[in-house]
């Protein structure tokens, strides 16, 4: 199949954007051996480019990237069609599908979201940097098996502030208008994550007046 | 010896695998100084290669990776012949003595692995990526001195899901169909000790129905 | 704008000297994505150096530092005058304004430090480390809003011995002779933080004797 | 002034290797900025060498190493002598006068053993690891102040099977029969004081009785 020279230059942009994202899920610490997934929506197609399942970080180009519909189902006939997409590939499909806003999404078991997710507790917001970035709280969704995550991310962040929510038992995702503003979410998630859990470890932490959590959020 | 043309190329893979999947082990923080051993089985022969005993990581390769008998007996005139093997060889020799469908081993005291196993806790299934590569919670054998390591696995690890045993204040053995397999679930099994310690450290996580830990596992 | 060659030339090292010292701060994990910033004032001028906004930590250099006055104003028709500075700049400006012994100032959401600054706690001086670089606690100024960190900045360490002060709900901000100085408090502040904060996980670390900390500030 | 050929010989290599060695501290992250410091005895002569004062890790050489007899005062008129020798100078010396059998001893802030010695406690041998190159608990001595170091070291140590000593309120110091040999004994102590405190976080680690642990030192 040949989308024309428009969408492909895309495609080949989003495969190479797409595959140079997950050095900052290492550089972070945010994933071990192959987890974690960074999806991009091709500009002006209804396609997206994902990271292909079990493929190891230091192995990863735009050309094993893989192609897929707003479905999740893989494009045939291009680079990287021998490979198989990630294993939650469908929970990004739903994504995009249902957020037309949305342009990345990314998927971490780092390990402080992670730790909160599997007590099912949102993480609350207790530093400036947390305001800045989600503007409140970051929300946990009761979706422990595979099924249905997609639902429980577009249910638990349609009309929020946060870019990212906890999986229960499982993670975190996080949405962003391109790949790159997903991944800043991303870490700036876990970074949350662990400064939050290590403020409570020896006492409460002190909220933020709601007003000014609007006023960090807005700057 | 010589094993024959076959044989000879399959220890000379062997040691180069060994020797390579041991930068996995520092590249995710699992070994501190010279602790920690990988070996694998050589493909068609009763003969595995292991690490060196007292080797700097830096200065491993291919040819100071130490070859031995199913006995844990280290094989003479072969490179690699005036290095010692690890001082846990016996215990993976057990292993491949009564596994036969272990081709790989892996031993570390990394740090959140060792701190539960020196409760002689196991470690419960309460996120996704454990269930997924675990089955289930990664259990505790009560073999504390060095005799005894090889037959505390063999029990703890027959029938059983997981290819993870945490070693009663001593560490952690994991085992799999190839040496990068054992090595993926060391590195799963610190991230899952890590995860699971920091949710407890604030409350109780919640735990996954046995139903869902299947399904994860099965895929 | 022309300042005369001593100042250009000053302005120049300025420059160097602030991009390359961003590099200690991701060396000790002090901040993730574009967050922290490090100034210098220029010697002899009425000018600071600081971070562009938004810009990441592998693409600072030299060109791209922000050129200020002292009221936090950016110079125009200088190299990097198409960068907008530092969001923390008005901060930065009112204490260079201040403190005329000032040469430097880092800010950061350091983990350890952050999960201070959390709770409103002062980090109590239980270490030599800590005795020889702060001369006692490292106290916390109640600022959480974007508004007023300079005037609490100042308010906090005026006439106190420690180069460091911990922003409520927020982080950290040094002050040094140099930017190097301050960026060694803000390194050793984050090291303190993350020691005590251990240390008394486990129970109550002992005080050390107000003599002898200050035997060790003397050193 | 010249010790003759091989005494010559003898500083250049102790010289190369204590500046070298250096590099573990910062590969297991047991010291921040210019903290930390080893020297190691020049062999066959009253003489050791030592880590410079306030030199920033990446710029230690053969050649910036200080050269001092055995009771601390640095030698004149040789390659180094325009720096001034690390702060802790005094307390190294004490050791070689007091213990001929040490040939290098390491000083060092590491988080997890600062963390215990500013409670004052010693650490509990509950791991395999610990008891083998401990041979049981790692103890403290009550020296807080800069004065008597050497001399709680040496008190500690003499007659003792640890080669590590937590300095109260203070950090860590260890000796070994070899610089190296030391500064293997400070990454394992750090790595002790790591797990043992996660351990613990979550309950009681199990004791090793004491005749495992003497089996685990004899290997």
């Amino acid at each position: 199949m040949n989308y024309g020279a428009e969408v492909e230059v895309a495609i080949a942009r989003t495969r190479a954007d797409v595959a140079r994202l997950h050095d900052e899920l290492t550089r972070y610490g945010l994933s071990v051996w192959t987890g974690g997934n960074i999806s991009a929506r091709v500009p002006k197609a209804d396609l997206f480019v994902i990271k292909p399942r079990g493929v190891s970080y230091s192995d990863l180009s735009p050309e094993n990237m893989v192609l897929c519909d707003l479905e999740g189902a893989q494009i045939e006939h291009t680079p990287g069609s021998d490979r198989t997409p990630s294993i939650d590939t469908a929970a990004h499909a739903y994504v995009y599908r249902h957020m037309s806003h949305v342009g990345g999404v990314v998927h971490t078991h780092s390990t402080y979201a992670t730790a909160w997710s599997a007590r099912g507790e949102s993480i609350p917001c207790v530093t400036a940097s947390m305001a800045g970035e989600f503007g409140g709280d970051i929300p946990v969704t009761p979706v422990a098996g595979a099924g249905a995550i997609g639902e429980g991310v577009v249910g638990a962040l349609t009309g929020h502030r946060s870019p990212a929510v906890l999986l229960q038992n499982h993670g975190v995702m996080t949405i962003g208008a391109t790949a790159r503003d997903a991944v800043r979410s991303a870490v700036l998630a876990e970074d949350s994550a662990r400064t939050v859990h290590i403020s409570r470890q020896l006492g409460d932490p002190r909220a933020i007046p709601q007003g000014e959590i609007d006023a960090l959020f807005a700057r």
